[in-house]
């Protein structure tokens, strides 16, 4: 035997692509389904099977040759997934998990129950249901798709009624949907936590995700948030990953607001947030993911620096491609640069850098260094 | 464009494996020339062409897919480099560095006529040829092959004239020999530097090497040793990587004796005295190695703790395998496993595990426990 295990990742994106690295180190024979030999993981990995996640059969065929079953993204219709784990594949996280990421209403009925910190929320399907939240809550409300949203998309932010009216074809389209209270957020936050099928759990420090137009822009951690405010972020995630009963990575998004913490999105796989953990952490998130979907012993999450700053570089608006400019950035001290081998395209996420530092502002100035150099554009 | 540059490496053992997390985080396409499927790298790299180094045409064709040539090992015919070179493909290190490596009687003639401090050498024929060196340098006395040795193999310590004469077969049958003056040993250490075709150069915090039976068992860095060792350790690897004129990393093996430093071994590759870097420093040995091929700006070598130790894991002598003991191996707080694929055979590499922490014996004791728990054999 060279080889400690087999986990069959469906999924070939960025996140499948930096799970490669751990995954060598420990043995750990790492298999792909991916979508095209294009996509981010499958240009650099060695197992690679081209195949549709929509295709039960693909599934299946793929579920056989591994040991076990984890995820790149949250896009496997949940029945495919009950399917599989019926039929005895092991699925970590299970579909029960998974769940909570892709079915925005079940988690928020889930937690709401539970008495966890929630917006206002109900179901909506006509134009008068949002109408009549709003009169109770009050405007702007959030309308949401219940699932498949991601990176801003699937959230609509609404001023009025008659914005209501404009935007509900749009709405109409995207599925079920249910409508929240706006909530005026002071930060935003992520809890990154592992979790062995067996309850053992570890959380990684706090990050602060700074947003803009829905897309994550930096990771900033340890967040610069009060001590009390990390306990009680690092606590909900580490709760909330025993009630969603996850194996392998769950991401917590949070919102610090005037009132205290709320739960915003979760995320049953390794995440956005968790990429400073590469470099930043003395185990990352995919290693982790790895380790915690195979139920072995957890590595620690303690932090490698005082301060880790991660920069998200996002396409070029002129349509340039950052890899044009990789050597430049290189040239700043301290950075490492992620690249995930995507076509450039105005605003997609072609990569990140990350800066480690005894100073959170020192290690946000190089990284946005770095990262303005990759992109030719200003970082703010 | 999707891919930043496209790196061809000779050879699929560990340090190619090792050189696929930084480039793939980079967006460099690292290619294999690898002996078989199985080959340690080959096992989990995606772009692979199984061929002979021994063959012109295998290497010919390797290197016209590819925008720059580099090496996991030092076994490519000097003849065959140099045409490589001459049909316009572009080797780094070039064959003039690497014969530094490949050739012991050039790297000790070179280094000599420089005033290095190097041990008295000569080269041999016959008995009598050993006799004569150590009546005048005293025995015992060290033979060498001038190439093809590593991890012990090709070098002889032999204590008096019958002692020549009985290993005089095996010796005559590596080939072109020289003898050096014994040298007693006080430690081993080694310097790593990472070096641009243009001249620019970083090297590394100077590491102990601990060393059984030619075999490298342990990594310290930095090795404990007086400040002044280190900076004399260092400044001669800047020296070397210059006359060397290196593209590339280039490892200075050195003894330090109760006279000073005297070089022993150069290797023009990444190195296995420098595995402690992945964790370790700022910036790999293996970034820092596809950094310099690609005449990229090279990253800081800045150790990211007090100490690093590092130790190897070599094949239990009951022939049983790591891999069946990993978990319990990962229990171990803070420690890094790498495992290289390899079957298990006794005293064979299979992996290593570095460990990092305020202070050398703690960061030393928890690689030393996790090791110990992976081969099931006390680790000394």
């Amino acid at each position: 035997m060279t080889v400690a295990a087999r986990v069959g990742m469906i999924g070939a994106g960025q996140l499948a692509r930096m799970s490669l690295a751990p995954a060598t180190a420990l043995g750990i024979e790492l298999h792909l389904l991916a979508e095209a030999d294009s996509d981010s993981a499958a240009q650099v990995a060695g197992r690679v099977t081209i195949g549709d996640h929509r295709r039960p059969d693909d599934l299946r065929a793929f579920a056989k040759g591994v040991d076990v079953v984890t995820f790149d993204h949250e896009l496997v219709a949940p029945g495919h997934l009950d399917a599989l784990a019926g039929e005895g594949h092991v699925l970590r996280p299970a579909p029960a998990s998974k769940r909570f990421a892709q079915d925005k209403l079940h988690q928020r009925e889930r937690l709401g129950a539970l008495g966890l910190p929630i917006p206002a929320f109900t179901t909506v399907t006509e134009v008068p249901d949002v109408e009549c939240f709003a009169e109770a809550n009050g405007w702007p409300v959030v309308v949401k798709a219940t699932s498949g949203g991601y990176d801003g998309r699937g959230v609509w932010v609404l001023e009025s009624r008659a914005d209501v009216v404009a935007s509900w074809p749009q709405l109409a389209a995207a599925g079920a949907l249910l409508v929240e209270a706006f909530v005026p957020i002071e930060r935003e936050l992520a809890v990154l936590v592992a979790r062995r099928p067996g309850g053992q759990a570890v959380a990684y420090p706090v990050t602060e995700t700074v947003q803009s137009h829905g897309i994550c822009r930096e990771l900033l951690a340890p967040a610069p948030v009060a001590g009390a405010c990390a306990t009680e972020a690092t606590a909900l995630g580490l709760r909330i990953a025993e009630i969603v009963d996850v194996a392998g990575v769950l991401a917590v998004e949070l919102f610090e607001t005037a009132g205290g913490l709320i739960v915003n999105e979760l995320a049953c796989r390794p995440h956005n947030s968790g990429h400073w953990t590469i470099e930043g952490a003395a185990t990352s998130q995919f290693a982790n993911h790895l380790r915690a979907v195979l139920d072995w012993p957890l590595g620690s999450t303690a932090p490698m620096a005082e301060a880790a700053a991660t920069v998200n570089l996002l396409g070029p608006s002129d349509g340039s491609d950052p890899l044009d400019r990789l050597p430049a950035a290189l040239a700043v001290e301290g950075v490492s640069v992620h690249l995930y081998g995507k076509a450039a395209r105005p605003g997609r996420k072609l990569g990140h850098v990350t800066a480690l530092g005894n100073d959170l502002a020192d290690a946000r100035a190089r990284a946005r260094c770095a990262a303005g150099l990759l992109t030719g554009e200003e970082t703010t």
